[in-house]
């Protein structure tokens, strides 16, 4: 666990309900992030969360879920650092000031938030079939966007 | 001040660096929501959120500002009730949260945070030459803009 | 409602279970801030928070409520201006950071920490049969507390 | 890292400014938690956050530190999972929410609202020359401290 901390931290946002399709890009994301060495921040509960985290798992990475409840348990089972805040949907902000970089999959208003976020705090943000908004740079596929997300942190790219 | 917490509650949006036109616009706004009867709520600074105040204002409304910082008087000269929260720009949540409508004027990110909380919260978004983006009614001037805010937040109209 | 912004705010922090001998209290507590034409601030919610609320508006004065919840319908009866938080009891820090001084009138652990909110930015803490801690300073009554609160806003006595 | 997220997680509260004796308090405070393989739970900053810190290093554990600023680099040198949440003091609930017991090792009001809310949100809060109010109960050393906080973080006693 040595230099944790100077890991970077690659933010997976999207929502807790979306389709199969997603679910299986989150995953293929997560697991890219880790193999990376990348440490994988998101908002600990289901879906996209969840898919994303249980791919960094797999590929034997760390994962943070800043959650919006005030109990860790509420995490998703492959949260290895899970940050309860009681803030609610207001948490949205904190998963965005806590990644380096943000890789959007799909994504209702909560995930149009964290964008949001992301572009106030100054973090690049990679979509993945979210919301075509300004600032967001869509990738064709989760080696893509986490090729683009890695080295936006490592200040190798400007997005 | 009798039944002031009855009236409906009508938050605008918009950056505090934007062009003289949505500057008039944003008092305009002001204006109508105060002849309105409603309260105006907004983030307190300057730009779009101290010209909707302003107008507010002229009008004999009344009005709400939920300050990103930790003292009140950083509030601008309009604003009836400041309210400090020291949380940065995860206040923007609060500003979603404390309004019936919220009506868009132009606006950078921060407004685009305060879009999808609105949304996120069930409350309906009014724009004004703002972000387009799905759950966005797009009004052609402040007047409609301000009708329509009025009967969303009377429950006459469904957005 | 001209210069609303000028006006002083005193907080009345306490639980929200408690004895009938400190309603009374808070009641008073209430009263007396009105009509000394100060606001009221407070948590929102019932007990102390809700009769020194009632007191206020017996007396013609004006109340703030800081929520915990996400929906100012939660407020107590009382409350001229509502502010939804969905903080949780984080939103204490708001209370504290909202007020120029602090009354606590009997109160449990949530009001131990505003207190310590209170004396982290730099306000005055008086008490009414409160916790006794360093920087807390009980009064004897609702008159004297009043008082004391009233010229620790106007800076003309130093707590 | 397997199973990081069921460790115990003992949080140490505790001014950035403090005497010599309660910084050696701190360091082997951090120390004993990371020896009985607890996870410690700090505010991230200077003082005794950074020295229970550095103690936790040094007998190989792992730390976490939440922030109130909006930047993770904000950390001290010895925090392996740094949490930005941009609150200010707002941040001391999310500390006392993160960790299943308290140990509090002297202190200002910072440390005070850290205590009441742990006792908020129900977690045994065990002091080292803390505040001395009633629900924290007194160690006589950081053996004991931390003896008594394992034990209650595990259940095996009650506080």
């Amino acid at each position: 666990m040595m230099n944790l901390s100077s890991k970077r931290r690659i933010g997976v946002i999207g929502g807790s309900r979306t389709g199969e399709e997603f679910l299986k890009l989150a995953r293929e994301v997560g697991r890219l992030i880790a193999r990376h060495g990348a440490i994988l921040v998101c908002g600990g509960l289901g879906g996209v969360m969840e898919e994303a985290a249980r791919g960094a798992k797999e590929a034997g990475g760390m994962t943070i879920g800043i959650l919006p409840g005030s109990r860790t348990a509420e995490a998703n089972a492959y949260i290895d650092v899970p940050i309860a805040t009681g803030l609610g949907y207001s948490r949205n902000s904190l998963v965005a000031m806590n990644a380096d970089v943000l890789i959007a999959v799909d994504g209702e208003y909560g995930t149009l938030s964290e964008i949001a976020f992301g572009k106030i705090y100054g973090k690049p943000v990679i979509g993945l079939g979210t919301w075509d908004v300004k600032g967001v740079v869509e990738a064709k596929s989760p080696r893509r966007a986490v090729k683009l997300a890695i080295d936006a942190a490592k200040g190798d790219a400007k997005l």
